[in-house]
């Protein structure tokens, strides 16, 4: 597989109000993820390194204990191992997280 | 750097009308890349992992010789050393490319 059309696929929920449909290759993991409004994803970290872009909507990220709101077009890389946390705004938004490497747990 | 705001940051060109904005860490290369109407990128390959997002526009994919028209949502996972190539469509587009390792030529 080469092209990817999210919409098609099923989504797998991480955390409540948390709905991702992932797609991976040999180092990357890409995953569109689905966020309700006022969904909370609590402070973690993992090994993987994490990139994301904002997609739609306005969320408020902590990462290494800095907070921003993020809005669309607006990017973040969380080396493997920094905790960070995330609030959902208002409205419903949309980010893409990108892992490297892949997040075997995230596979389904 | 935590946090990235791709409109505060210049471009770096990569071929005629390919206006990149690359943003990295330790194994991901985030690339945000403007594209001119009719943008031409000629069939090329690289040994790191390609992924990427269409986020406005649409765009003609060619990877390993499958040509698709990609919109808005649509992912693509690129192998290393896979042969692939891009048109753009009549209007001008946008998409964010991952890359795994990161791109040493693209650093800015």
């Amino acid at each position: 597989m080469t092209y990817y059309f999210p919409e098609s696929r099923q989504y797998k929920d991480l955390v409540s109000g948390v709905h991702a449909r992932t797609f991976w290759g040999e180092n990357l993991m890409l995953a569109v993820v689905d966020l309700d409004a006022k969904a909370v994803i609590p402070p973690h970290s993992h090994p993987h390194e994490q990139g994301g872009i904002v997609l739609e909507g306005e969320v408020e990220f902590t990462i290494a204990g800095e907070t921003r709101m993020l809005k669309p077009g607006n990017l973040y890389i969380i080396p493997g191992g920094v905790e960070h946390s995330v609030i959902v705004g208002s409205e419903p938004a949309k980010v893409m997280d990108i892992f490297s490497p892949v997040r075997e747990e995230y596979k389904y």
